[in-house]
This record gives structure tokens, C-alpha cells and sequence, in this order.
């Protein structure tokens, strides 16, 4: 893509009243558009973060045996009132509207209860489970408060998978499985190092959930990690007796401030007996279908990756979620500066290598370098008469201090796959 | 994919209270869920299609330069009151909710309003212009009635896409050319034999909008189709002054119900000036920006396929938008056919060919053959003890009544891109 005839534009300042670092970063380097607190759009180069993630969750999700389908926003009180779910004093986030008869509907902060209820017309025997589906969906959740960019918002985007098994020991091998994929998905985004497998509260339905955390300063939540084991226990469950029960010593963890990025739960039968999900068996007995629950905000994910990665001068996209890997720029306006830029924009397109070009003529040097810094491609390279003078280009890393020149080989190994 | 890992099952019977032919087929044959009227949910069999026909609208709106964003649902009052389009009165088709606090949001059933807004933010100069953006998001509408499956829901995902121009003359060039794409797409989903660019009323802001109608039984609309011109005009500007000003002729038109596929609209300056979005032009006058609209209905357009292409059998997709190529049938339960089958499964999707396998084991061939055409991939293979022993795969088109036995070469030829 080249800068010129991209639409965006990016900003010194960020809106005065927004107060977290992702979304200051992100709206002034033109990946989001903030609609109201709470509320943000994707803009082009932001949307291709998005999609990268999703494509790296629907690897992984896909390689599980799932299968993705796309549930509604729009939701019956029916398919709610049934688990008790659909009362303000229940669930204190629904947004709610009307038809035009005067019909209340409510927008999914969840879609358990309708895809349970949308399973049980395909689930009838032991036969047709396992079954696991996921979606990429929109969630709405009426937050009191919004101040954490698209960390905490109102509407944004969940893949959430959902798993249906004929018995716990099913579930169970199911839910392991999820584990290994949710650490290779964070793995995959560039965060691995930073997250934990973290122990943490299971609401009503059982003693434990599981959470991924990243550490991370703007984070709602604090853990205390035990680096042997490198898991983690939440504070909302760091109880004398939690920490004996999970072998944890009081003495050895370390706290520390984090970003939930994914959680998993297990819901028993339960949720399939409110709702009448049941099979029957091989031995002919009708049973409820044992239900887990498997989610991952995208949005909050590249919220945290640009909270974690990024510094004074903007963000540092991971290679593998970056819009573009290279951000090449092209210094000065001759002819030769631009003529060798296209040709190098060209080759590198056709090698497979996704190229930010910064063709503008008309902005000065030190304008084009801090929006490079400001929009984190992972790979900084300038064109000048200079380097054009001694055949090379000037190569910075954007976690590099220094520029260095390099030959078009030495390029080329560095960002071919 | 193997269908005895599909989670979706066959019906014989849609709901009772399904009264369209689209959503009673796709009901009945697992791509879609009915999550009340006017709201369905997408199972992975319809998210395939669904996904297809993205793919190709969006390959051709990058190939018009168009950059892809993603707005929100959720949206303030001040977007639409100032151009008067906030109040029931105006627009009756808003959902509406309401923060926490009181503040009344609405449910996006456009987004005019809110990307030109947005574009404030980055357009300023002549040389940010034009700017071509789309997006594939939900749009909510508050329709009093819901009987077109879905062709017509209260919840559904629009390409639209907006383009900002300097002056009329751009715009309409970009408009042509957004003319020839929609053709395009149209072609390429399977219906450009029976879709017609249509005039039509242009409301407020221009004589004339223009649409592309599909001539479908189950249509809202009438047009008036010049076979000569291969162009229409909706009954609703069906005028002696209108047919006169397009040089038709009310003796040689033919009137057919038909369904708007995809509609495009100028708005001139007026929407702009509203909103507040103006330019600095060469010269270094102030003026605003001129916006043409342009939509598309994903489901509405699969919806009207559905329509169009099927039989009492069930639905017969075209091949580049079935969810796969081959519906391939293991009849009997043989070691060898399950074994040829296999090879066949694996050697096709080595080859680029996507393959729903029937590998059933305790499904009876009748209920197999039945599930085939009701699903409806376009190229239907049968592996049994019959076709072994003559090394031979008993193929039919979706189309054809009759099925042939043809060798793998043969097959390999229909069948390969």
C-alpha cells in the first residue's frame, strides 16, 4: 500500500478524552476510529491487525475439530429467561430493544444460550457429539464504565468456542486440548512470554475457571505467578486454601498487575439440563451434553499487544499481526529515489513480503520517520540519494536504535519467509 | 469435510412458521438457524456461502481501490440529528437502546452518517480525495414485517461501500466504474443473466438512484426490462416523462417481479454539507465533498440464489459459491468403497477440490441421495460394490437428472480448476 493513497491520516494528539495508551496510540497512527467511550471502528491498516489475529484463532481453532458458524446479535428473552439470565439484576450489562410490536430483545453478551439451544436440534444421540463450534461475533455489554481503549469495550468482536461432550472425561481431554491451543495462539501473536495459564474464580457452575493473563501495567486484574509451574493464580481466588489445593507457596509467587486475553469454563451438564440439551446414550439413558465455554476478545488481544508493545514513540507491531512487515520510505523527490523505491516496493510484493510505501512528496523527512515509529511496521526501510549513492539501503529494525545500511541480499534474508 | 463430523443435521420439514422458499431450503439443509423472524443465525455450511460471496465482492471493491474498514453498531444521536434522521419519524426502521446513564444509542441501519463523519477526520485537502472505503457490517432494521427468509431481515451483514470526490465529474466516473464491478460480481455469483440495472427513484437527493434487480418470483419489486438495452426501470419511476427521458419504449419492455440485489446511490454534495465535511481545493476555495453509496446485501443475495437456483429437490449452487465442489457418497459398507472413498477424498483435496464426503455409515443410500440435492453442491459422486468392480465413479451434475459412470480422469477434468 502506498501512503499516499492511503485514506488515513495520523495525529500528534489523541482525542483529549481518551485516557488509555492503546487507544491513544492506535487512534493517532489511524488503526481506530473512536465512535464514543467505549465504542471504537477499525480502520483500514487496524482491520488488517484484527484479521491477522482472527486468522491465527481460526488456525487453531480449526485444528481443533471446530467448526465456525456466525450466531445474532438480536436475541429472544426466551431463549434467556430459561437459565435465568435475562433480568437487569441477573446480568448487569444487557443492552435491550424492541420490536416494533413492543417486543423485548436483548443483544448478545453471550451467545451460550442460544447456540445450546440452536444445538439441540442437530444433537439427538452420542453420536453426533463431540461437537465443537465457534464464531468471530459481536458482543454488546452496557459497561458503566469504558476507559481502557479497546481493552474494555461495549461492542467488540469474541471468538467464542463452544464444546459439547457426552461425559466429563470427554470434556475434560477437550478442555486440555483448548489449553495447548490458546497458549500456541498467544505464542503466535507475540504475547507468549508475557501470558499465564491462571487459576481463577468458576462462578456457580464450577470451582475453577481458567484464564490467560498477560502482564500488563493498564491490565483490571492482578496475579500471582508461580514461575516453576508457569501458571498463575488470580487474586480473586488467592485463598490459603486455593494455594495448597493448586501447590503454590505464598513465598515463592510474584503479583503482578495483567490483562486477561482468554478464558475457558467448564459449565458441567448443568446449562444444557436448564436449557434441554440432551442425548441419549449408547446404553439407552437420556443425559445432559456436557458444555465448555472457550473465549478470546479480539480486540482487547490487540489491545494488549499494543499496551505491551509499543513505547514513547508509537507502537511495535509483532511480525505475525503486523499490517504490512515493511515500512519503506522514500527521502527526497528525485526521480532515481522514487524509480528505485517502486522497484523495490514491486520485487518485494511479488516476493511475498506486505510493503507500507511512504511515496509522499510533499511531507518532510522527519515528519515520514516518526510516523513509522508511530504506525510500528516491524521493518523500517529508507531510500535517499545517499543510499542510492552507495548502492544499499538504510535498514532500522523498529526496535533498533541505530539505522545500518544493508545490500537488497541482506533485506531480503531478513524478511523473506 | 465428512459428514458424519458435520455437526448439522438434514430436516424434512422447515418450522411451520417458515413461509419463504430461500429459508425453508437452507433450513432444511443445515445453513441456517432461525433465531426468531427475521434473524438467522449462519451454520458453517451457509457461513461457507456466505464467505464466498464475500471473497468475490471484496476481491472486486479492492480492485476499484477501495480500502476496507469496519464500523460500529452501536451509534450516537448526533450522527443522525444533524441530518435529520434520528427520530422515528424520519427513519422507521431504528432499533434503539440506551446506555447505562440514559443516553439513548441507536442500532446502525447505515452508516452514511457515521463514515462521513469519521472522514472528517482525515480529509481535508484536494489531495486527500478521493477516498474509497467499504466494509462488510451488520446493519439492523426494524422491519414491521419478516416473511422474505433471508432477503429480508431485521439483522444482516451489508457490503457498502462510500466514495468521497472532489468534483461531479469524478464522481461519476467512479460511479461508472462501480457500475462494471457490481456486473461483475453479479456474473460471478451466477445470476448476471437474470439481473438487470435498474433506475430507480433517488429519493431526496438526485432525479435517480440505480439498482440491480434479479428476476426471482419471491422479489419485492416490478421492473420493466428492455431486453435491447439489457437495462430496467422500476415500477416505482415507471412514468411516461421517465420512460421518454431513457428512451424506452412501453411497447417492447417486459414487466417481471424481481429482487434488488444490489443498489447504488449519488448524494451529491448535500450529505457532506450537512455533516460538515469539506475540502480545500486546488484554487483555495472551501467546498464539500461529493459521496456516492453503494450496497450490496450478502445474505440477501444468497438468499435470492437460493431462489433462483433450486428445484423440489433442494438447492443448487453455483460453483463458485457452493461450499464445495463434490458431494461424494460411500454407499454400502464395505472396507474397499469406504477405502476408495477415502483416497478419492484425499487425492481431490490434494488438488485444490473441496469435498463433502457422505461417509455415514447408518445412513440408508435413498436418505443419502435425498441429502445430496437438497444440499445442493454442484457435482455429485457415488462410490459403491458397483462401481468398483468396473474401476469406474458414478457421477451426476446437481443439473442433470440422470447419473453416468466416468473414469478419475474424467472426473478430474470437470472437476479441476
Amino acid at each position: 500500500m502506498k501512503l499516499s493513497q492511503n485514506f488515513t491520516k495520523t495525529f500528534q494528539d489523541a482525542p483529549k478524552d481518551e485516557v488509555s495508551k492503546n487507544a491513544q496510540l492506535l487512534i493517532r497512527a489511524g488503526y481506530i476510529h473512536k465512535e464514543m467511550a467505549g465504542v471504537y471502528a477499525y480502520l483500514p491498516l487496524g482491520l488488517k491487525v484484527f484479521e491477522n489475529i482472527k486468522a491465527i484463532i481460526r488456525e487453531e481453532m480449526n485444528a481443533l475439530g471446530a467448526q465456525e458458524l456466525q450466531m445474532t446479535t438480536l436475541q429472544q428473552a426466551s431463549n434467556w429467561t430459561q437459565t435465568d439470565r435475562w433480568t437487569d439484576d441477573k446480568v448487569d450489562i444487557w443492552f435491550k430493544t424492541a420490536l416494533k410490536n413492543g417486543t423485548e430483545l436483548g443483544l448478545a453478551w453471550s451467545h451460550e444460550e442460544p447456540i445450546t439451544l440452536m444445538m439441540k436440534q442437530h444433537v439427538a444421540s452420542y453420536k453426533d457429539l463431540p461437537a465443537i463450534v465457534y464464531q468471530f461475533q459481536n458482543k454488546m455489554r452496557n459497561e458503566t464504565r469504558a476507559k481502557s481503549g479497546i481493552m474494555r469495550t461495549r461492542e467488540f468482536v469474541m471468538k467464542d468456542m463452544y464444546s459439547y461432550s457426552v461425559n466429563e472425561a470427554n470434556h475434560q481431554a477437550f478442555y486440555d486440548k483448548s489449553i495447548d491451543a490458546y497458549h500456541r495462539i498467544f505464542d503466535r501473536v507475540g504475547i507468549g512470554h508475557l501470558t499465564y495459564f491462571t487459576t481463577a474464580s468458576g462462578g456457580a457452575f464450577t470451582q475453577f475457571s481458567h484464564e490467560f493473563q498477560t502482564i500488563c501495567d493498564a491490565g483490571e486484574d492482578v496475579i500471582y505467578i508461580d514461575e516453576q509451574k508457569k501458571t498463575a493464580i488470580n487474586k480473586e481466588v488467592f485463598t490459603d486454601e486455593v494455594i495448597e489445593q493448586l501447590g503454590f507457596s505464598k513465598g515463592t509467587v510474584v503479583e503482578k498487575k495483567s490483562a486477561e486475553v482468554g478464558n475457558i469454563f467448564s459449565f458441567g451438564g448443568t446449562k444444557s439440563e436448564q436449557l434441554g440439551l440432551t442425548f441419549v446414550d449408547q446404553d439407552g439413558s437420556t443425559k445432559p451434553v456436557i458444555l465448555g465455554s472457550y473465549g478470546i476478545g479480539v480486540g482487547r488481544l490487540m489491545g494488549v499487544v499494543a499496551e505491551v508493545f509499543s513505547d514513547e514513540n508509537g507502537i511495535i507491531w509483532p511480525e505475525s499481526i503486523a499490517p504490512y512487515q515493511i515500512h519503506l520510505i522514500t527521502i527526497g523527490g528525485s526521480d532515481s529515489a522514487q524509480q528505485a523505491c517502486q522497484e523495490l516496493y514491486d520485487d518485494l510484493r511479488t516476493k511475498g513480503v506486505s510493503v507500507l510505501w511512504d511515496d509522499r512528496d510533499d511531507v518532510r523527512p522527519g515528519k515520514k520517520f516518526a510516523d513509522a515509529d508511530l504506525i510500528g511496521m516491524p521493518h523500517r526501510v529508507v531510500v535517499s540519494k545517499k543510499t542510492l549513492e552507495v548502492d544499499m539501503y538504510e535498514y532500522k529494525k523498529r526496535t533498533d536504535k541505530e539505522s545500518k545500511n544493508i545490500s537488497k541480499d541482506e533485506l531480503l534474508n531478513i524478511v523473506a519467509k
